[in-house]
């Protein structure tokens, strides 16, 4: 519990449910007849309705991106601090949306939900969703909302993928974007940690084909296992280093096979072991597979400045120098793509050591530069 | 199968056993009261017995470096490209040794023995094993090989742990030490990625805490993910993009959690399968706790100079740009303490895209530096 809800927080917070009940086609050939996604709002929409952002969720994100939802609670949002009166998303400002996914598991429909046709859990038989799904479903929410066009769509990682995807699917409702440690599409190394990711989940016996809800089990040691090979990649070299070095555990060592002799697997095994007890496996494979098969410029002859000239938005590119998940020279091809196809492009490559994780935290000059551009929007 | 055994091979080559009844001391505490060793020579010792070169093999290696068992084999040795006549260990002059380390899978005593104690294969009884006591079972064996002083000790990533250890343990008995793509300790992220190779098979539920051999099994899908990670640390991204970049596995996307999409995924999933069949999941660990443990400077304050300072070989250490797993760096702290040290050291760092995997590759930039400096051997 914090002392006191800080004075540049957007305070408690309660998330919203919007259902839907067109179906919504998706790039796997599928129909979701019907679904729900949870989102909250912090702000307020102007008069003109020109003032709302849209954050989009990175592989393990969801709704509650900033405020608290009770005031015993230990920690805010997830980028709460870049969300709120001030910050660089200033809410006073700002109206800003933050959704869960479809396919997530905090509340937005997903594998963990009843599948209407059978009374039981989706499980494995929810569809593969993509980047442009989302993008749709996020579309149907704003025009839920009443907003026409964002004033801009923020994400990091695989959020700033959507961002992206919202130019291209719909250049007239994105004035600005910003794709913060994020890339055009993932590499043959990024592609093989997730698929080691799920070949851990998907060979735990206690999957059972995705379907592990109806024996009352939970694949958990193939999450923990997906989430310890993760967790690694978040981190850069450096900052694992000067985190945990070769500390040990205890004073000496065990010399045996199954003893934690390091700090650092110590902390891998409880960042594993939380985690599998909050996230759904099916999950899991979902925003794996949608990270892998996000490539907007494969529809257009590999030529992303082609595929990028229907934006009609302006773009923010931020990268951090140690991330060596989506690296800044992921970011540089997208800002020479965006730049070839006649955009506005500020790109900001942040000095910082924190690797791919950088952009979920309250690095001076990060935010600095992050208020800076917001600032300039026009609502 | 080879057409023809090449001219540069050493041809046909068979391994021999040496049996040691003398305990040996370990630096666990426990004591190994017999064991064997598996190794293959190459070339052949001179009258003064100057001329032998030990090779040190790494994670997954073993005694077969050069050569050909069966005139059928479809492969040589695991590093023929750098050992046999006109080689960079030119077997015109130099005596070659090659063992299976204590603790493989491959002939020399390990997991897979029968412990004399039970009558059953040791398992999770085996102890541990340090690069130390590698080491010292090494001396034992040129012992029995009447091999007082080596001309050179060489070995790549773990071997060029042992390598380095040879200097500090049995000064005297070493000319020549070569480090390639190593490092005098790991790093966190090193240590983390052992630690998740680890998790994988520990939690495998045909593990059986280390005595599958009991239930009949082996833990193959932990081996299958262990080995698929550490294959991707092993390759540059940059080499993993040219060999299969976002290449489909067949003409269409299939849009499900469990195919194969990507070229990229089937290449690590047969890795991983191809490797699970063959190596043994407790030898697995145990290499990966060697590599681990191996700190020789945290016996004197951190100090690497100061550990290196009873070394009378000359060192030549190697490098390759893109090798993220033993970058250049920390080879050049190395070679920083070497010359701290006041040890004559050579240095290459190689330009080579193919990540870690570059030691085992006839790169001709690393073949000629490597054949140069042990041309200037003398025997």
């Amino acid at each position: 519990m914090p002392t006191a809800i800080p004075d540049d927080s957007v305070g408690l917070v309660s998330p919203k449910v919007e259902h839907f009940a067109d179906p919504l086609a998706l790039a796997c050939g599928r129909t979701l007849a019907d679904y729900q996604l949870i989102y909250e709002t912090y702000g307020t929409l102007n008069a003109e309705r020109s003032n709302a952002v849209l954050i989009c969720h990175a592989l393990s994100g969801h709704h509650h991106a900033a405020g608290y939802h009770n005031p015993e609670d230990r920690k805010p949002g997830w980028w709460d601090s870049c969300i709120g009166p001030g910050k660089p998303i200033d809410t006073e400002r700002f109206f800003v949306v933050s959704l869960n996914n479809l396919g997530g598991c905090n509340g937005s429909t997903g594998p963990c939900s009843l599948n209407p046709a059978t009374g039981k859990p989706y499980g494995a038989d929810f569809p593969v969703i993509t980047v442009e799904d989302w993008v749709h479903s996020q579309a149907r929410l704003a025009d839920a909302l009443g907003i026409d066009q964002w004033a801009a769509v923020v994400g990091g990682s695989l959020g700033g993928m959507q961002a992206l995807q919202w130019t291209i699917s719909y250049p007239e409702r994105v004035r600005h974007c910003l794709a913060i440690a994020s890339a055009p599409k993932l590499s043959a190394q990024n592609i093989a940690f997730n698929e080691v990711a799920r070949q851990a989940i998907l060979s735990d016996p206690e999957f059972h084909g995705g379907h592990f809800h109806e024996q009352g089990v939970i694949p958990k040691r193939g999450l923990m296992l997906a989430r310890m090979v993760g967790h690694i990649t978040y981190l850069s070299d450096d900052a694992m280093g000067a985190k945990f070095g070769r500390g040990l555990k205890s004073d000496k060592l065990n010399y045996d096979f199954n003893s934690v002799e390091f700090q650092v697997e110590s902390y891998l095994r409880y960042q594993g072991e939380e985690f599998s007890g909050r996230f759904d496996a099916n999950t899991y494979l979902l925003m794996t597979k949608a990270l892998d098969y996000f490539d907007p410029a494969a529809a257009h002859d590999d030529d992303l400045a082609a595929t990028l000239a229907v934006a009609k938005a302006d773009f923010c590119v931020m990268s951090f120098t140690t991330d060596w998940r989506f690296s800044p020279e992921r970011s540089r091809e997208l800002v020479e793509a965006l730049i070839a196809a006649g955009k506005n492009v500020s790109y900001l490559e942040i000095d910082a050591p924190q690797g791919h994780d950088a952009f979920l935290m309250p690095i001076p000059r990060y935010l600095q530069a992050f208020r800076g551009y917001m600032n300039r929007i026009a609502v």
